[in-house]
């Protein structure tokens, strides 16, 4: 294995700039030559606080940097595709956040770049690095849970996302239980039917613009389990990420990461405080163990464990659940797309 | 309020038993004059350890006897709706076990002559009595948890029941998740339509009786709120009862009710035990609280909180939810029946 | 073992009219003749309530009686150690309350006249029939925890008692942390020593009575392991029972049982009730559970669990750790009584 | 408020390199100028890792740089009280791990030339900083637990230390509960009179170096509060930290936090993971939190929270502790040293 590996991060936004931190930071084998923003006056604020020497506007030139052996794409999602493609041809490795993008076209083609130039790619579904859902997909694989039965996931923003952001997003089957599906295929496998509900609840402004703020998808795995994912984009006590797995030989929960472990008593009863309010808190750790494991594959001989066809399939899946929506009945995920 | 209530039991079953032993040991203002089994000698025995002074084979006898007020009905399913007409016509307050019947025809043809007869009429679903979902319900109906979203029921068996129940039972979704439907109506209100995922993963002889042991059912409430209740034949570490609501304002669980409060912790970790792995341990407050308000409604001018509509409801979304898996399409209420 | 054990309860005031509705709607095996008070009304009352035929005023009439076999014996407590003379004179098998007096030359006498007399006797220490503490004891005994350590007993009530019940109670130590001294012999085995601090925090009338209302007390087994005890007379959070051991294996908690399974979430946090008020309520079981094995002892070749030596050396304690108040050192058991 | 503080570092070892890496890694307004240690290859080590421009062996020449406005000390313990007095006179802002020293004159002359010099001081009782712990102090201040009754602390190590520490640490009272001691104090206020039960019971290897495994102290507070601290040098199931405060208004508990969210349920029951094993994982933002705060108070107008008093209060609580085991019997604080 290398001794370190030279990274490029394209995007240095929100997600980006965490990320340049956590390399930075975190994961000595990492060396962040270059950052790189179309709006270079943020790059270069990253560059500035982090010390990184070279801050570049055209991603372009940073792809044309020799030493750049991988880059993480974090700029927005409409730019992922063509990113990972010319990327995939400069020959280097590839982080490229969710979603791949928002049309399977578009993610066909650049999933194919990748594979034509033999480049590495692993997509950013950093709940899977989380140590939490990670201990459970290892004991189904270990078999202590015996044949899987049924999957419960519960995934809850603490309060709607600014219109902004939602008219762009893609909507919420694909912004926001896209970490689900994921999810839902980690621990469990491949999905052939979804069928989803949804509605607007609690933000009816989510309604006006076209997409539901609530929703319950049920889902049929290829190995004849059943699971059901409910999102909703308001739960006043705070970001909720459960997940429970019952299997032959029982089950396994992951509960909330509480803010604090202090229960308060008093003549009304038992307290306690709300959860975390960001995700960016919920999942601190799993990003930097995403990009670590990133950037040993990088180094050494290990394939990245979140794959075009991870990133792929999420985005089939938003799609599939988006249609079974406006239809109302159930919808195999080959009518998407051929899976 | 009258001082006390004259009570006849009609079948001394499981069921029966457990209601005659409540009646005469936990509350005073029943008086059971009479029960009454085909089984004689069931009868008689539930007679003799509780101090009954009348046993009686045929149940025309009891419902003879003027001192009768009121009968509870606990006999085999197939019997309840020829008994409730025949008690209504002779003018005894009903008490009836659920289901009301496995078709709706004699469902209908009961609660006609109940109501023509001007009797009142409960039906036996306890868990609407257990304090915690009683407090849910309460929490709801005062404003607490705000506008509804999502609901979450979790109805879990340790083990499957023997097959010979499973061929009368009416399957699944009128036998087990009944008691699902019914809690789900009364935290959340009427449903529309039903979408029910099932598949056999447990038990191999239920599916070769042409059942499923495994569901996962999507309701659409009236108010646009959403649901999903989750059977399973099998969960290993006991009888697993649990809810969650959702609402504009914040949410609220029923956890399960241990077996003890001890915790353990060795090398390998904290241990607490099993669930308790029988529902008539789980739900035995609530098999008293429901026989007390029955009685209180006989004796006074209350109206029985569960009703004749609630039995039939419960009944509809059982034939919705199992046309619904058979066909594999979201099934409207009124596809069964007028609602 | 016999089938009935005719009883005769002396004393049917709070304690006495519970374990009498305990015996005769909870314990088959139990046939109680008569009761037994000086307040002769109260007596009656309790036997209208239950159906028991004899009601008497004076309890030598009881003793008299050749049917009784056993008496429970739950009149005030400085009746305890007389009635139990008499009644082991009587040749009845006792069953008595907590404490059995508050001056040990009593107990001293009262212990000798049952064991010259060969009667049964079992001290009413209820907590020892919990199903958690028993379990605990049970994996102690198992040899699961390993080597002891450390005890800890936090029992705390939630308001003070009337000033009328402080004033002849004996204490915090004799009345109220009796209980909890038994429990830490029933787990650990016996004390050699204690050292007690104690002060007048939530209930300055108790302080006027020379009393304290909180107390924390240091345990030295003989088994070199160390304990601690806290009681308080106000924990407004409701009625506080909590244990825990710790071994050279590892450690159980027993947790506090919760008024319902209930959690709320809301923007403030996470809620849960109030612990039940009421001794009563915690430990009903516990009391039904005390009588039944009283009576399959008496009816047959069991010896009672909890014995005269029990009853005796929790008093001892009480003392030794009033002593060790007042006086503010450690004070071996050996200097109260011996032991 | 100044941007930047140069700090030096003294002693890297253990916890002097962790302090190193967290003022470098996540205190921004930190500048480590210089890193010392007797063993100049260890000093290196770090210096090498983190980037840092000088590495000192003799911290004479760290203090003769005029740069150095504050240092961190965190070598062996037998060296703080000189090191504090040559860093006052050279006026140095001190951070210093705890104990400031094992024998109470050394600290005498340490916090008398600290005064002197007019330098700010921090000791290094790291709990005080945990989120879980500070909260629980907040609500003690804004007075929602009410008038303090009885505090609660259980601390304990997943296995005893290596016997070369066992050594030289001062013993169980000096070493491990001098932080309950401190943690005693920043929840409830100080401490009168205290006295201890010990003994060997998990590492007979202990006993023979003369000091106890395990311990009991009951605390009196000068406000008339009571206090218990268990200690235990083997808790199997992991790093154990909880602490309890009761009051009149109510009570508020600290639990543990756990290694991960996952409850597991077989047929046995429900099973979660071992506690973190290391204090270090435990308090790693605690240790931050603390640095923070010391480099604040060196930049701007704030005084350190945990002062000299604080530091010199804990060893005079462990010698009263010690003493009290020795003669078993309650011993002042005002017979250890004048407080």
């Amino acid at each position: 294995m290398k001794d370190k590996v030279n990274i490029g991060v394209i995007g240095t936004g929100r997600m980006g700039s965490v990320h340049t931190r956590n390399l930075i930071r975190r994961i000595p084998q990492a060396n962040v030559v270059a950052v790189c923003d179309i709006r270079l006056e943020v790059a270069q604020a990253v560059a500035d606080e982090l010390g990184i020497p070279r801050v570049i506007r055209d991603y372009h030139e940073l792809l044309a940097d020799d030493r750049v052996e991988a880059v993480v794409i974090a700029a927005s999602t409409n730019t992922h595709a063509f990113m990972m493609i010319d990327a995939a041809r400069a020959g280097k490795h590839i982080f490229c956040e969710k979603p791949l993008a928002l049309d399977l076209t578009s993610i066909d083609e650049a999933l194919a770049a990748v594979q034509q130039a033999g480049v590495k790619l692993q997509v950013g579904f950093q709940r899977r690095f989380d140590t939490n859902f990670q201990r459970v997909h290892e004991r189904i694989a270990s078999g202590q849970i015996g044949d899987l039965c049924i999957l419960r996931i519960t995934s809850r923003d603490p309060e709607p996302p600014p219109m902004s952001y939602v008219q762009v997003s893609g909507g919420l089957f694909l912004d926001m239980m896209i970490h689900d599906f994921d999810m839902a295929r980690f621990q469990m496998g491949d999905v052939e039917e979804v069928y989803a509900a949804g509605n607007v609840l609690v933000a009816p402004e989510i309604g006006q613009a076209g997409d539901v703020d609530t929703a319950v998808v049920t889902l049929r795995f290829k190995n004849g389990a059943m699971g059901v994912i409910d999102n909703c984009r308001k739960a006043v006590y705070g970001y909720d990420q459960r997940l429970e797995v019952l299997g032959s030989n029982g089950a396994a929960w992951v509960e909330n990461e509480m803010a604090d472990t202090i229960v308060q008593a008093d003549h009304q009863g038992f307290h306690s405080a709300t959860l975390p309010h960001f995700f960016m808190q919920r999942y601190a750790e799993a990003y930097v163990s995403e990009m670590r494991e990133f950037v040993e594959c990088v180094a050494g001989d290990k394939t990245p464990p979140v794959t075009g066809r991870d990133g792929r399939l999420a985005v089939v899946l938003g799609y599939a659940a988006h249609k079974s929506r406006q239809e109302n009945r159930p919808v195999r995920l080959s009518e998407i797309a051929a899976v």
